[in-house]
């Protein structure tokens, strides 16, 4: 199978190692991970276990054979004559995709490790294989990457703060990651796409199946200028249970996750639930109190769970782990607008505004002594803030 | 001068100790007290401390013969003949109005000593006096007091929030605090006066001057129902640095802080940094990220200096020392919506939209083995989620 248009693009540069032909037993443990990946709805912690034991192919063997202990079986027995591996390589195949395996150069190894840690395990570990559309390499494109997620039923606000935000980030060199969803997700897939830059779908279905359908087009786009990604089998359709298994794996891919709305029980919740539990940067764009779409994002704050964002720049400086990528602070400071301080300041504000005020009255409207009045005058004078005129000093006006 | 216009309205049944005539010692002092709120511009250092070493009728005899300190001189010599003190307790008293001192019951002594701790010190400590219009007893007016503040240059949101939080936290029994600005402020003491609910006017100028002029109205109405408050004996006119010493005196008088909306300058954060140094809760509204009228406010929760705040129970809850006043949780959770949990929802999912689909089906779509498929489908059935047609089983839409 390396040579077919289902096997995964391989990075010479990058991975030199890869780019020789792959041993024949690759495609035993590929076909037994696509088999697998058929049989058990994730995430199969039990089934799971036992892949690690035994590796994917004497598994598969004993997944197929009925030998397993109880909790496998009951997590495998409803499927296990499902025996539509090389069916389902043939139909990602002609999708233009691939199946991608934690075997392969281009598994993101790294990321994907984060499920493995206690917290984030409740959530499910690693996933069996990846159902992959599009020529980016997989481990590259996740490298620098962002989810971006909200509520399907955004506002205009929302759907407006995702795009730029993701434009931005997309011309910053980020990934960004998202779940095809109307509202926020389609908002931040658009936003990466028009940079141009790099975006990943993550899918709650098979990355043949155009989900949600008025999203066929951007999918379809996707699918040629970034990723599609899915732990179902071409052909599964959604379901309730798997947006959440699909929403770990957007939290999984990202180095952090945005969240720029959500409403009191949006998805996105769940998402940034699992980005605290891998020990990632949470996010929130903060919005009106008055628009329902905020809600989430604003608990997530009072909570302590998440930091604000604003900005681009400040989602780069949060995520952080990019590199020295600070938020740059506004260059003016308050204190450094020539706005005269303390006795200074005083004494300016005593001065006449239409006509010419005498030291000594500066001094009693000021409450500064007369000598004191006297040495700061002229130093006002020099700022440009004071004018002498016949009758004593006149203010000018700050700029 | 116990029984003139000009004394503080005593409040016998919280205070019986007051309805007593004073002794005359007490017109001395308030005598004192009003020669030096008019000859030292605040916050002076120096003098409050010779107050503290001397009392008020001492410290006022030696600054009037200049025989002080050149410390406690620079604060005092440009005035010390301004032999004012009856003259302005006449004009407090003409405008209905008093002079409230340190030694009065009506004093709001413990907010103020929040002014003595180390960091707030640097904006001042507890003022010499204050002038005061209103009929409230002003201690028991700060006894439950939130600072409500914001730009002048405020948005239609930010006015409607601060006018709707306001409103809330008086008809919740709390005295709202501003500066009577344009914008939020003004915003701010309006919500309160619709309760109806007390509010506290601090001004930058002599509590007689109607600053800014476009808010006479407003500040006419809350001498009548609420409290003017200044540091600024009466016809002292703003000026700019008076403006920083207002905010200290507001955020002092309040157990809280809430920034409503703050641009990136805005004298709001003045306000915010006092209230730190206060050790007081500081409270930011969050709004739309591409609204200027926020940035502040953002800053704000993104340095970690503020909390977030989305309703007046949020407010309440944060100010917290007012007792036990959690904000209520949402009745409805997430997992008591009648969502059917992990394998049961994976069967519900499973289910046929328009016609029955039959056990086996189930349990290959959904993955779960045969046994537990017929276990829950029942039970799916009592919950009003599942039905048993002809050909097997049927999904019904969760309400």
């Amino acid at each position: 199978m390396t040579n077919s248009p289902a096997s995964p693009p391989v990075n010479p540069a990058a991975n030199p190692a890869v780019a020789a032909p792959r041993a024949p037993a690759v495609d035993a443990v590929r076909l037994a991970r696509a088999y697998l990946s058929r049989v058990a709805e994730p995430y199969p912690a039990a089934l799971a276990a036992l892949i690690a034991e035994v590796g994917p192919v004497e598994a598969a063997e004993l997944v197929r054979s009925g030998e397993v202990s109880s909790s496998v079986a009951s997590q495998t027995s409803a499927r296990r004559s499902e025996e539509r591996a090389r069916a389902d390589l043939a139909a990602i195949a002609r999708v233009g995709g691939r199946l991608v395996i934690p075997e392969d150069e281009e598994w993101p190894r790294w990321p994907l490790l984060g499920l493995e840690n206690v917290a984030a395990r409740r959530c499910g570990g690693e996933p069996i294989a990846l159902w992959v559309r599009g020529a980016p390499f997989l481990a590259d494109a996740v490298d620098k990457a962002v989810a971006v997620v909200g509520s399907r039923a955004a506002s205009g606000y929302g759907e407006q703060v995702a795009g730029e935000f993701s434009y931005g980030l997309a011309l910053a060199g980020l990934t960004v990651v998202s779940g095809a969803a109307y509202g926020i997700d389609g908002a931040a897939h658009r936003g990466a796409l028009a940079a141009p830059g790099l975006t990943i779908a993550v899918l709650a279905c098979g990355v043949d199946t155009a989900y949600p359908a008025g999203h066929q087009g951007l999918l379809a786009r996707i699918s040629r200028e970034g990723l599609i990604v899915s732990e179902y089998p071409p052909g599964v359709m959604p379901a309730r249970h798997r947006f959440l298994t699909r929403n770990r794996l957007i939290a999984a891919l990202a180095g952090g996750t945005v969240v720029v709305e959500a409403g009191r029980r949006s998805g996105a919740k769940n998402t940034a639930a699992i980005t605290q539990a891998l020990g990632r940067p949470l996010m929130v764009v903060p919005g009106p109190v008055t628009s329902a779409s905020s809600v989430g994002c604003h608990e997530l704050l009072r909570d302590g769970r998440a930091v604000s964002v604003s900005s681009v720049a400040e989602i780069v400086e949060s995520v952080g782990r990019f590199g020295d990528d600070l938020a740059t602070e506004p260059a003016e400071k308050e204190s450094d607008l020539g706005v005269p301080q303390g006795e200074a300041m005083r004494v300016y504000e005593a001065l006449g505004k239409r006509n010419g005020v005498s030291d000594e009255a500066v001094s009693v409207e000021s409450g500064v002594p007369l000598e004191r009045v006297r040495a700061l005058l002229p130093e006002l004078e020099l700022a440009g803030l004071a004018l002498h005129v016949d009758r004593g000093w006149q203010k000018l006006e700050m700029r």
